[in-house]
């Protein structure tokens, strides 16, 4: 935003919403000015929203899914299988698996993945938190991470944490998509497709 | 996102994301999310920008353009030529034309274009403020609304008033842009271009 001819709160409410991911400059110019055009009303709301959520969602003791409770409403649940862990990297992958339906056992979110060129090293990661929860109760950690390089390497180097606690790690299966096309698939896809076939 | 397996100041935080214009929902979850992991001082910041903007701008008396004082740094600086107004749909067409280095005039600011459709009638534009500015001392009004349907029908409307206060009212020109070239050019843009054509 131009900053001779313009008011500085706007140009300093233009720079916060451009530090938010994905908005660049002219986004960030044209919500500020959207927010001009707000009742105060809204805007209020907005901010009351903001600092809200700050102030009263943390981690749950258990799982480390956000929160506003001690624990979240599916650790808190008792009919969720407590003996089956799926990790995920973050609290948003609970949702997708959630809608599955299939799933009754619970999470531990991560939040994040291993990358040291990023300075994320295991330590920045809740793997504590998932060490401590394995006792005698837990059979199996399903690990959950995205195929990437760095949800590998992360599935990697927690499996090899885990093994010596005697308790059964898996990991997602990875093949060709429902509804994909062959023709479509890349070449990785194609090979762990047919390297984990199974006997119909 | 998913109401059961989320906290409430999460979710309500991610609806007020969705409500700001060119956000989808699947980016408001996502923005929330990234709220959560900003320290609590970033959150505070952000939230103070948003009613700091909201509370401390307001429209300049004289142009509309978003200013802190009563007039805007243009309408207030003797070195601008107050006989000349370039009428504008928003704050925003300011900037750019400020940018050319070439405009010595003033603004003004009309916040939108007469849209029946949208419910825009003229009367809520501030078409009004500028009528009040037509005093013997204005010698032109360059209308500089956007040309697409809206913008021409704001620029014929207020014309027509401003017609009978005997000044001179005049369009930007419409041709091929800079640097553009001929066979790519639309055919209402090639017929302005060669309507409008000027002896060399």
């Amino acid at each position: 935003m131009d900053k001779r001819n313009s008011a500085l709160p706007l140009i300093l409410l233009s720079e916060q919403f451009a530090r938010l991911p994905g908005i660049g400059l002219k986004s960030a110019e044209r919500l500020a000015y959207h927010v001009m055009n707000m009742p105060e009303s809204e805007v209020k709301a907005f901010a009351d929203a903001l600092l809200n959520a700050k102030r009263t969602v943390h981690c749950c003791d258990i799982c480390q899914n956000f929160t506003e409770d001690e624990l979240c409403p599916i650790c808190s649940d008792p009919r969720r299988d407590k003996a089956t862990i799926c990790v995920v990297e973050t609290p948003k992958d609970i949702a997708a698996f959630e809608r599955t339906k299939e799933y009754g056992g619970v999470y531990h979110v991560l939040h994040g993945l291993i990358s040291p060129i990023d300075g994320v090293t295991p330590d920045k990661l809740r793997i504590k938190e998932l060490l401590k929860r394995i006792d005698g109760s837990v059979g199996e950690v399903i690990m959950a991470t995205n195929p990437t390089v760095e949800g590998e390497a992360t599935a990697m180097y927690i499996s090899k944490l885990l093994k010596p606690l005697d308790v059964k790690v898996t990991r997602l299966a990875f093949g060709l998509p429902i509804g994909g096309m062959l023709e479509y698939a890349d070449e990785i896809t194609l090979y762990k497709a047919l390297a984990n076939r199974n006997e119909i």
